[in-house]
């Protein structure tokens, strides 16, 4: 694992594989994935994503990734699922980062879904995790209530809020700031205070303790509340009530790849990669 | 100080008074009120605030308050400023709290201005500080842009972020933490970690220096960003736009209410007084 070999032995069969993640953090990001298959699998088609994209890697061997989309049946419903990871080694050490996305349709109100682990080194985890608001809850506050006050989400939030290896988290980005939630979980952990050599691997242990025994269960807690959002709390949007959330959802997926594709992935990757990459972001399959 | 006598001594010509913040705090929403006057005391109306809200006391003597409004001469540019202060003593200690807000008109889109300081016994602060959106910036990124992202509030919003003593506060209420930009400054500091009896005052005098040498001037910044934004890069709204910013307008100051007047009030104060301060706020005079 430390130098990158995929493991094959956790979950091999699931849609998407998270090759380089820490085994506790592979085994969180196969079960989410797994779940979103299991809840609203039966919703999606099978994933079109060209191989180049399911599989690409830079020319120097530094870096590598998948994105793999499926589209919806009923695209008004589901729009697509994605899954994604990065790999790559950097002067500082080596950077992972795992996505799962689930961006609904506009005949349904319900939030998008958002996951995103990040780690660095394996010595430090930056958690984001979201039920994405598809209006604005400021001039709606019924919408608030609806999805986030009613549903128990805050108290997921403040048992990660609560441990003392937790930092919120701060996007560089003002609009990731905007675009999330009242209840998201944006959260730094850290395994040790101290980064001395000899502390190294302990640190590593505790991390990996941390995200089997707390992040693990409740990013599976907040799965759950989207499931629950998107089956049963959903409204059907009509006139032009369903015009700005098509509106505001065009923003959010273009914001999604200016911030994540199209600002990263050019160095990482070169031009070519990262079109077609885009490219099927965009026709989201 | 320590039993809540009022001090005369720092600025007390200004429109407004906060008698019984720390020095450091004084000092800071002193400055921060007279610069309100100096930029835009021209548009706005004397104070026609009834006395019986210019002051108010429970029965028992152990809460007391103010609420100062000035009217907009243009109501479509400034619809009013707002000041105010609490100050109760609970049985866990003094609680102080000091606003300062400016709610625009509709004839232009520049943010609102929210200014919250709370003291807690003097031994830790919390400051809430910010430019309101006006907009939803997820669906008009060029709001964000205009007003955040390019103008530096994200650099003081930083300063504070990097100091050893500052946390990130979370408000209780999901309602403010949507309704505030992605630049706000959000945070809680405390004085020193311990809390043992005899470094009490010792943590008191550094958070009297925290206020003095990184608040203050952070706070000073913001406001003249929000003059700027205010005087140069609001624009005029028409049409649906300018209805759907006067909703807008309208969630944020009932939300106003019902948050910080209709839920604390009345324990403190009973109804018949809550309920002259909501008819001061909401008639805007």
């Amino acid at each position: 694992m430390e130098d990158g070999h995929p493991k094959m032995d956790t979950g091999a069969r699931s849609w998407m594989q998270f090759p380089f993640l820490s085994d506790a953090a592979q085994r969180l990001m196969l079960d989410i994935a797994d779940t979103i298959d299991r809840e609203i699998g039966s919703l999606l088609l099978p994933s079109k994503t060209p191989s180049d994209v399911v599989r690409f890697k830079n020319s120097k061997g530094s870096a590598e990734g998948s994105v793999v989309l499926r589209s919806g049946k009923d695209r008004g419903q589901v729009r697509f699922v994605l899954g994604s990871w990065l790999h790559c080694k950097l002067t500082a050490g080596t950077l992972d980062i795992a996505t799962l996305i689930i961006m609904l349709g506009s005949d349904i109100d319900a939030p998008h879904f958002m996951f995103e682990f990040i780690q660095n080194d394996f010595n430090s985890l930056v958690l984001l995790l979201d039920l994405l608001p598809r209006k604005d809850v400021v001039l709606e506050p019924e919408y608030l209530k609806r999805f986030y006050e009613d549903t128990g989400l805050e108290k997921l939030r403040q048992g990660l809020e609560k441990i003392p290896q937790s930092k919120v988290y701060v996007s560089t980005s003002l609009y990731v700031r905007s675009v999330v939630s009242p209840t998201a979980l944006l959260y730094k952990f850290k395994g040790l205070q101290q980064s001395t050599e000899g502390v190294k691997e302990e640190g590593k242990e505790a991390l990996e303790v941390l995200v089997k025994e707390i992040v693990h269960p409740t990013a599976k807690g907040v799965v759950f509340k989207w499931v629950d959002a998107f089956q049963n709390k959903g409204r059907r949007v009509e006139g032009d009530e369903r015009k700005r959330l098509e509106e505001r959802d065009a923003q959010i997926r273009d914001k999604g790849v200016e911030i994540d594709l199209s600002s990263n992935m050019p160095k990482l990757f070169g031009h070519e990669i990262t079109n077609r990459v885009i490219q099927a972001y965009r026709n989201g399959v």
